[in-house]
């Protein structure tokens, strides 16, 4: 990547919106990310661990609609295949998901892949390898992904995000006030959040308050 | 596929040996599957629907190597994104994985998919999306797989196989036995099994017993 599509990948993933039916209930997944987007958020990831590929992709399908019409990025969650069926802009690989070496080797000119770790020396190998983003945490205490493991705070995603020059996403129990302490002091791109946004009552006023520090320090 | 490359497909399908962790133990699915690669066997299919994508993708290489040395095909379940970053032939595919038409518009050149299903129609129309063969069944009681639904019998599995060019491969319950009346009455190309090579003492034994009836009618 370019270094103006990459000073560009980091402005879009000042936000990335984790999609959670179960947080997202009584409402659409749908609903609530149409709610997001028009409050500005730029990058959605769909996460559906439960889900069959034929399921997962017909969701993905709607989400590439929805992203599409607000010029949005779509990620999916580790499955690289329902994201390539389904024309997503990228892949967000965990731990146990493929290497991103293998994906990189596989996937279309242009892909997006994201890495999750909290070491430095494990994202620099990432970047190498071929990704375009970290997604770095736990940064703060957080329920809702299990294996999250201990929080590593804001000065841990500041160890990342200095560790690497491409984007690195602060994630784990982000609230407005802790993307305000990442956005002025970890040098992170951004703030991914899943129960944030996906359980917010209103869900455009969450997206509003979390983009706030990252424009906030743009000016 | 041209009708020579087809031919040679339905050669190789006489025998789809299916791996299964637990019915192997306490042996490696490795030993396993070699011993089925020395017999005769032409045609592997990884299937573990536990592991996560990092460790399929190794399980996957570690068959590929073998695979490559014995000059047979492997095939992987529902994992299309692992059966590419593995470099495997192809992919089976089964109702609630992607879809035929999805993956083939994915796929490399010469990638192979297979896709279950038991109803002709269905089978039709899985061939005109770019499926290379079906996978039909149960054909015969079976306990390994708890959602195979009730048996079609040799009759149903000619129903499939009368219905579509591309080869029919019939699996559930199989036997030597079975396999005879399959290679005998439904015009099915060949079998495809999990437990009658995975849990047999002798899986040597067992892939001639099963690739028996197919090699002399093929005289």
């Amino acid at each position: 990547m370019g270094a103006e599509g990459s000073a560009r990948l980091r402005d879009t993933l000042r936000l990335i919106v984790i999609t959670d039916a179960r947080l997202a209930a009584p409402r659409s997944v749908e609903w609530v990310a149409e709610q997001a987007l028009r409050a500005g958020a730029r990058a959605l990831q769909l996460r559906n661990k439960s889900a069959s590929a034929r399921d997962l992709l017909q969701e993905a399908r709607s989400l590439r609609d929805l992203t599409r019409e607000w010029g949005a990025l779509l990620f999916l969650n580790d499955r690289f295949d329902v994201a390539l069926a389904a024309g997503a802009d990228g892949i967000h690989l965990g731990p146990d998901d493929l290497p991103v070496r293998a994906v990189r080797a596989a996937a279309p000119r242009g892909f997006l892949i994201g890495h999750s770790t909290d070491i430095p020396e494990v994202a620099r190998r990432a970047a190498a390898d071929g990704a375009d983003y970290i997604g770095c945490g736990a940064v703060f205490p957080t329920s809702t992904k299990a294996d999250a493991g201990a929080e590593i705070g804001v000065e841990g995603l500041a160890r990342v995000a200095a560790a690497v020059e491409i984007p690195v996403v602060g994630i784990g129990g982000i609230t407005p006030e802790g993307a305000r302490r990442i956005a002025e002091e970890s040098g992170a791109a951004g703030v991914a959040v899943i129960s944030a946004v996906m359980g917010a009552q209103d869900p455009g006023e969450a997206v509003r308050a979390l983009l706030g520090p990252f424009q906030d320090r743009a000016i």
